[in-house]
Formats: structure tokens, C-alpha cells, sequence
């Protein structure tokens, strides 16, 4: 009797770990509406289509990708300190991984589909950075490669058990590992690719305002609502105090995102910039994602404040630059990235001189092979499909030109 | 002490059962709001007043009737194996029912709460494909009987312990008792009320095109998120092994949907059609449905690729055949609906001959009874209310001859 | 052994209670969202990122206001029965917070996110009353202060065990505390900046059409959502009889809600009103949450009926006497929330004319604080930064006035 009811005590505590991870498995899933919402608000109503198009087939690319080699490049298993490792093709289907033998946390299924959910959020980064100028077979073909192939990779260094992990570099729920990562792709992409028609003209900046602010509002508060899952299910159980901490530091990360961006977009340009306090909430939200689970609420406020100020003059320097990301992604995802794993040196439990270097060897080395492998990966689609639409077509809008429909074909158009 | 210690791990087993049941009923009432989206987003912008308020109104007949007669009819008690029940009129409120001697895995209250926003779901799927040119009035009392007679008595047959459930046929999560009963009562409306003003115009079809993308694309967005609970709820409890491949398949047939959509609709128009991949994603949901708990991931790519590839074929042979559906109800409701319930005795843990009979028996009695009801309900309201608005509204729209208002007072019309 | 097996079937129930909390949490976050949607859907486009811009920032500002006082204001620990407190300065970071020695149902983390989320409601129904003409700097010191102190302060009158509770006041989930507070200080503010320009001329009313019903719809369906969690979350634990009739009662009352602002609306008007029938789940919604866990279903219906339709007279009442209130968030969140607190001494459980006393003695004594908090803090922004854009701006739009950007540039609107 008494082992009787100690396995049903286990099994009590096994399902609710499941439960909270399968909840944080569907809200990551939410983000991805999130991200399709607010790169569509940020750029012209003539791309909207095509935004919206790339992100409804991401999901499902990036989880047939990841079921097929992804997950198994991610967590190849083995001894563990490695920079490569594969599972073999497809997910497993061993009944072993229904119970807590499996982890204590969640089955089999549960960690396949929130590993996967994730992984799809790197290809949707890509995707507003290049946004209103790429092919979209072209950035189908991109996203498949990114995801299945590069992403599993460099996760695998630090959450696979790699070299990285080995090494003490610390990411908890991915502002290198994910942020970071699309973060470069992002760039590499926006280099290949170049700015949209009419944004740079001289050494005027021409800004392209987004069609509608209620979309990108939507997006930004689906993705912070995203993130309860992003970081707290990156617990990889329901643990109560370490789950509600990072809610915590994610939600005031947030808040003071916010406030930061609003300051110092109030006070540079002397009006207060409703993007630059949405991509102000991501940016804190980016930030406090590598040490969510070390920082005390009063860290995360100044991580998040400090990422918030970031985002604003990130935003203005890589206009400055000619770097043409008409939704802030750069900004949001790799500067925002790399400062908040840093800052897992700089505040927190783990704060200290020699984690600073490890944290900067993680950023640099993920950085380093994302920024080689999707500028060969940029460079060969450009060399045989092309990367960007006729300016014809842009400047039509790749609604028409790839897709042959319009976002609002009811409604008058400024011309 | 021990039985108190087996009572507390018990207690804290029915607990976190209940509370997946009880999200998996929030998921399953968002479906409302991407059932309102989608429609509204795929229809034009002189109607979207009324088909939000149809959509809005919905989910409150629907809990009403369901309390009122709906649950009872559904869930009678008693022997099992027969045609009809009746429980009588309204909700219990019986102390029993709310705790685990109810049900291992929820609450008398939590039971009725899913059903009910499951009820509401069928009458949703309805009003897409009525869309346009219904009157409200008879829309509503259509409703409110099928939602309240209708869907609990096929319901019944298989759920409440009716003779299709003794005969062996099987539908996890309403691929027949959801999705097609809503399709059969939307194939009998479109019948009675013909097709939309110029849409057919002698040999040649005109489309009418959605005014809202975005909408639509928020709308499938939610439904996905939101069948982590119809399917993800229908295990009827937090077991974690099932609980999680049946969120495993239901998110891989969503996927393989969207792609088999993409590359039917890229191949035959030239084009990928977004609104294609949109319904390729539904189409996919609904085609995993009623296996969800019997398949295995490849079984639902399987599954979910074909159910995409048919929706778009699908949806130009109803144009063909001039049945007006404006939103493609038809094609993924009842078409992939039937498609999903047969695919039980195609693949996974129960296919056979035996059981593709079994399933055939389940699609043609719901199939029969729905029609007849539907066509017998449509036919007096038309004789009575009518179902139709005059021409003239229909041109100027439902929004002003219906409700007085419009969506976008603010915003200039193309005429 | 024994005693292992007892802290593990604890540490289970402990774990299930406290994901609930956080799941609750989410819920009312996202509550923010849906009353982002509403307010943007029923005002003007010419307003829209002004609005945007308002509720993107409070749940910010409310979060760290309420972590530096707010939490500790409303929750002083102490004796209980009095009227103030305060337990210093930032939510702490003692380690027993983490366990169930700090609470049953939850993590001291969960316990001040979720609380937290709740204050900054009270802020944001403000924000919609005061749309159109606002001065966002003026609206902001407001929101922190009202957040901050006023909101804490009479919620510890009955959560924080102050005088209320000791007197018997009953306000499960804040119809008083919350919605009444917050309609309270909606009204000063209303009262103190006038009408929107336009509104009343002579004797006439304009109506000022909201410029999105899919906004609108969008806003309320995510507002019922996240009520899932604001009354749900109210029980403090996932005790699964309680909560699972919360939600119940929660849904009934938005469903009759919803059916009585539509019979009274189109009684009255003979249109069937959509931004009525909104209102009208809102108004059900309000009715019910103090006193959701207490009511049978039946009750539950009562109350949601009545108050869908004093929604639709409330408006109606307070256009004629001249309050103008772009979004009904007097007639929703004041009036239905003192009907809903008068409600729990007339049904339900607690029913009596004491009860009613107390009730009224809860509603009188925060109505009078908050009036006269709120009336000295708008008189003293009046008086200092201005309350009111100039004409010209609001004319203009206070997007282009206070932001310098519009929400829509690619659309044409009519003028």
C-alpha cells in the first residue's frame, strides 16, 4: 500500500510538470501569431500577405524539420562536450519516453514539441528583418535549412550537453541560443539582401512607418503573454519557486523595457514613440531571457531598463549604418540578446569576472558559426534562386507580385 | 496516516486533472474568437458587423441552451446503447459532482463548461459558411436549436453512450460529432439560402475576396492554439503520455496541412494562396481530430498532408458545383471532418476493415440525421421568418441593414 | 518513508495550486490586451496609437509601481482591521516565500505577479473613459499614483484584512475593489476634463463611432477570456470544486450578459446593437465577479442578465446627463460592479439583508475614498500639467499631436 500510494504521489507530480510544460509549450506556440502580428503591423499594408503567408507555413516547417532531424541534431544524447551529434532521422517513438524515466519534468512528446516550438521562433526572426523584399522561396528554402540544420547545432553546445555547457556558458532560456541566433541570420540576410527601394536615398533616411499599430500592439503583448511560457517553461518543470521567480524577472524585465524605451525615445526625439516602447518591452523581455532564473526582481528591472535605452539607439544606428530591418529585429534579437547574456556575468547568482568570459565565448562561438553558416547558406540562394523580388514587385508589393491577393482589397490606399 | 497521506496525493492528482480540463475549456472558448476573426477576416467589410455580433452571441446562446437541455440530452445516464435521452431540464446542482467520486479527471462543473463551449463550436461552423446574405433573426433561432437539440443527440450516440458507441465506432474529438454535424447544417443552409448576389454569374465564377488578412490569419492562429484543448481536453484528463502525443499529432497534421496546402494550391493556380494555407492548417486540425489519441506522429503527418491537399481541391469543387461557401466551412468541416473519421480505420492503433465500416456507419448516421433536421429546421424557418435579407441589404450590406452601424466608419471604401 | 511520501503528495498539490496561480496570472495579463483591443475598436483612428501607447505602458508602469509599493500598501500584514498600512518599501526576496509555508495555493513570486496584474486593471478602465482628450503625460502621473496608492489602499480595506473584512464586506473577486475603483476614478476624470469636442452641441448627442468592431470583438472575447483567471485566480488555490464553478457561474453571466443587452438593445432601439452586446458580456462579467463563488448557475444567470441590460440604460443615461465616455466604462465597470457587490446580499450563498448592508457600507466607504483620492489628484494635474490636448490637437488627432505618427498612414479616411 504504502508504494501504492507513494507512485501515485510520483505520478501526481509528474502530470502537473507535464501540464505546466505542455501550457508553456502552447504559449511559445502563441508567439509565433505574435511574431506574425507585429512584423506585419511594422511594414506596408502592399507586404502584408506575404508576411502573414511566411509566418502561418513557418510552424509547420520548423516542427516537421525539427520532428525529422532537428530535435535528434539538438539532443544527440552520447557523453555529452561535443560540437556535433545525431540521433538518426525522425523522432522516436519508444514508449519509455511517456514516463517520468524519461525526465521528471515531462514525456517524450512534451519536450519534443516545446524544443520544436522554439526552434521555429529563430526562422520567424529572420523573417521580419528581410521582410518586404525576399523571395519567398528563397526564404522558405532559408528557414528549412536554418532551423533543421544550424539552430539544432549551436543549441546543442549548451543545451545538448556541448562544449559550451561543459565549458560553464550560461543560457537559460536562449538570448544567445535563440534571440542571438536569429538575430544573426537576420543580419547576414539584411546584408545579402540590402535595403528596400526608397529607404536610403544619399545620406537621407527615409523612414517606411508600419500600416497599422493596433496589428504590432497585438503582436507584442501576444509575445510577452509567450514568454510566461518561453522562460517559465525553460524551467523544464513546474517547480513553484523557481517557475514564479522568472515570471517575475521576465514580467518587470518587461515593464522596465518599457519605461526605458519610452524615456529615451521621449527625451531624444522629444515624442514618445509608441514602436519604440513595443520594441522596448522585447527588448527587456530578450534581455532577461539568458538569466531569468538567477536574477533577483531588482536585477531584472535593470536589465530590462538597460535593454529598453539599448533598443532605442540600436534601432537609430543601424539606420545610421544602412542597415535596413524595417521591424527592429536586429535591435530586439541580437543586441538585446548579447547584452542580456552577458549580463549573466555582470548581475545575478553567477555574476563574476571568469562567467563574463564564458558568457562572451558562448555569444562569440554561436555567433561566429550562425554568422559563417548562413552567409554561405545567403550566398548559394542568392548564386542560384535569387534573394530578391524585381523592384517592380517591391514597389508594387510582394502581395501581388508573389501571392496574386490583397491583405485589404476593400479599403482605399494612399498612393 | 496513510490513508490521509493517499487522500492528499489523490486530492492533488483530481486537482491537476481538473485543472488541465478546466484550460483546456479556456483554449477550447478562444476558438470562439478565431471562429469570429477567420470568418470576418475572409468576408467583406460591409457584413463584419454582423457576423461579429453573430459570432459574439454564439458562445452565450450556446452555454444557455446547453444548461438549459443540451447537456442532459447529451449525457443521459442510464443503460447506454440507444437513439435518445433525456436527463431533464437544466444543470444539477448535486455536491457529488465536484469531486473525484464525479470523474477522475474534473468536476461535474468543469465537464459542463468544455462540453458547453464544444456545443457552441458546432453552430460556429455554421455561420461561415451562411455568411453574407443570412437574416439574423432566423440565424439565432437556427442556432439555438441546433446547438440545444441537434448536436446533443448525435452527440449522444457516441459521447453519451449511444449506439454508435456500442457498435465500436470511434471519434476522439469530434471529427464526425463536431466538425461534419457543423458542416451537414451548413450544407443544408447554403442549400436553402443559395448563393451570394454575383457570384455566379451564368458559367463563370467571380470571387469575392476576404477584406482582412490579418483577421484571418489571427483567426487560424487561435483555432490552433485553441485545439490544444479541443483534442489536448478530450483525453478527459492530465494523463501525461496521451495528453501530450495527442498534442504532438494534432500540431504535426496542422503542419503537414499547411504545407500540403501550400504546394496543392503553388501547383494548380500558380500561386501560394494564403487563404489556402489557413485552411490547409484547419484542415489538418480537423482531419487529425478523431484519431488524435490512436495515431502516431508519421500517422498524423500522413493524415494532416492529405487533408490539406483535399481542402483545396475541395473548395474549387464547391465553387464548381456553385454551393457558396464564403469562408470554406464546408471544405474543412464536413469534408475533412468525414476524411479524419475514415482515416481512424486507415491508420494508427485501430485501422481495419471492421473498424473503416464502423467509422463509415458513424459518418452516415450523423451525416442522415443532421441533414434531416437541419433541412427540416431551415425549410420552416425559411416558410416562417424567411431566411434570406432583401437584395438591396445584401448589396449595402448586413452591417447597415441588420445593425444601423458599420465596422470602419473611419476608412474610405472602395466601390 | 512515510513521511517522504506525505511531502511528496504535498509538494504535488503545492505544485498544482501554484501553476493554476500562474496560469491565472497569464490570464489576467492578457486582459491587458483585451482592453487595448476594446478601447482602440471604440474610439477613433485618428487616436489609436495614443491609446495603444496608454496600455502598452501601464501594465509597466503598474507592475513596478507595485513592486516598489503597491503589494506592500495593500498587503501590510499586521493585526488587520484597520485602514492603512504598509510593510515598507519593495517586495521582498525572503526565501520562504518559495514554499507553501508562505501559502497553500501559491509562491510569495505568484502571489505579487498575480496581484499585480490585477492593480494595473484598475488603471487601464480609466484609460477609456478618458480617451480622445487626455494629455498622456498628465494621464500617466495619474495611472502611477493611482496604482500605486489609491488602488492598494482600499483593496487592503478588504484583502489586506483592513475594516472591511472585519465588518463582513464580501467582494470575491473585485467588483468593488477593482472595477468600481476603477470606474470611480473614470468618473472625476470624465467630470473634470468635459466632454469630447463635438460630443454634445445644444441639446443634441453626436455619437462618435469607435472606428473597429473586429478591435472591438477582439478586445471583449480576450477580456472573457482572462476572466477565466481574474475569477478563477480568486479562489488562490485550484481547489477543483471552487474554481470549476467560478468559471461556470463567470461564463453563464457573460452569456446572459451578452443575450440581455441584445433583447434590451434591440427592444429599444430596434437594431440589434453590437457595441451593446459587448458591453454586454463585459457588464455580465462585472456583475458576477463578486460574488462568482457563491452563486449557484442559476443566480449566475440572473445577475448576468440584469446587468446586460442595465448596461444598455447606463449608457444611454449617462450620454443624456452629458458624461461622455467613449467606451461605456462607467456603465460596464461602475455601475455593474456596485450592482454586482449589492448582488451577493440579494443572491446566492450569503444572501441577507445584513449582507446587503455590508455590502453597501463596502461600496460606499471605497466609492468615497476613491471620489475624493482621484477628484484632489485630477484637480491637482489640472492645475499644474493641464489635463486636456488643445483643440487643435484633438481635432487633429492626439496620434499626430502626442506622437507625431499615425496608426494607419497606407489607408485613406474620410473626413
Amino acid at each position: 500500500m504504502e508504494n501504492e500510494v507513494a507512485e501515485l504521489a510520483g505520478t501526481a507530480l509528474f502530470t502537473v510538470n507535464n501540464v505546466w510544460m505542455m501550457l508553456a509549450t502552447a504559449l511559445v506556440f502563441i508567439m509565433h501569431l505574435g511574431f506574425a502580428s507585429l512584423e506585419a503591423g511594422l511594414t506596408q499594408s502592399k507586404n502584408t500577405v506575404n508576411i502573414l503567408f511566411k509566418n502561418s507555413i513557418i510552424p509547420g516547417i520548423g516542427l516537421i524539420t525539427y520532428a525529422l532531424v532537428g530535435f535528434n541534431l539538438m539532443y544527440p544524447g552520447g557523453e555529452g562536450g561535443g560540437f556535433f551529434g545525431f540521433a538518426g532521422f525522425f523522432i522516436s517513438t519508444d514508449a519509455a519516453g511517456l514516463t517520468s524515466a524519461y525526465s521528471e519534468g515531462y514525456t517524450y512528446w512534451t519536450d519534443f514539441l516545446f524544443q520544436g516550438m522554439f526552434a521555429a521562433t529563430a526562422a520567424t526572426i529572420v523573417s521580419g528583418a528581410v521582410a518586404e523584399r525576399i523571395k519567398l522561396s528563397s526564404f522558405l528554402v532559408f528557414s528549412t535549412i536554418f532551423v533543421g540544420i544550424a539552430y539544432p547545432i549551436t543549441g546543442m553546445w549548451k543545451w545538448g550537453g556541448g562544449f559550451l555547457d561543459a565549458l560553464g556558458f550560461y543560457d537559460f532560456a536562449g538570448s544567445t541560443l535563440v534571440h542571438s541566433v536569429g538575430g544573426w541570420g537576420a543580419l547576414t540576410g539584411v546584408i545579402f539582401l540590402g535595403p528596400r527601394l526608397g529607404k536610403y536615398v544619399g545620406s537621407k533616411i527615409h523612414p517606411i512607418p508600419g500600416h497599422s499599430m493596433p496589428l504590432a500592439a497585438i503582436g507584442v503583448f501576444l509575445l510577452w503573454l509567450g514568454w510566461f511560457g518561453f522562460n517559465g517553461g525553460s524551467v523544464l518543470s513546474a517547480d513553484p519557486g523557481l517557475v514564479s521567480l522568472v515570471l517575475v524577472t521576465t514580467s518587470l524585465a518587461a515593464s522596465t523595457g518599457a519605461v526605458g524605451a519610452m524615456l529615451a525615445s521621449w527625451g531624444y526625439t522629444k515624442k514618445p514613440d509608441l514602436s519604440m516602447v513595443l520594441n522596448g518591452i522585447l527588448a527587456g523581455l530578450v534581455g532577461i531571457t539568458a538569466g531569468a532564473d538567477v536574477m533577483s526582481p531588482l536585477d531584472a528591472m535593470v536589465i530590462g531598463l538597460i535593454s529598453g535605452v539599448i533598443v532605442v539607439f540600436a534601432v537609430i544606428f543601424f539606420d545610421k549604418i544602412k542597415i535596413d530591418d524595417p521591424v527592429g529585429a536586429l535591435s530586439v534579437h541580437l543586441v538585446c540578446g548579447i547584452f542580456g547574456t552577458l549580463a549573466v556575468g555582470i548581475w545575478g547568482d553567477l555574476a563574476g569576472l571568469d562567467q563574463l568570459w564564458n558568457q562572451f565565448i558562448g555569444v562569440a562561438s554561436v555567433g561566429a558559426f550562425t554568422l559563417i553558416f548562413t552567409g554561405v547558406l545567403w550566398g548559394i540562394l542568392k548564386a542560384t534562386m535569387g534573394l530578391r523580388v524585381s523592384s517592380e514587385e517591391e514597389t508594387d508589393g510582394l502581395d501581388l507580385g508573389e501571392h496574386g491577393m490583397e491583405a485589404y482589397p476593400d479599403f482605399e490606399k494612399n498612393s
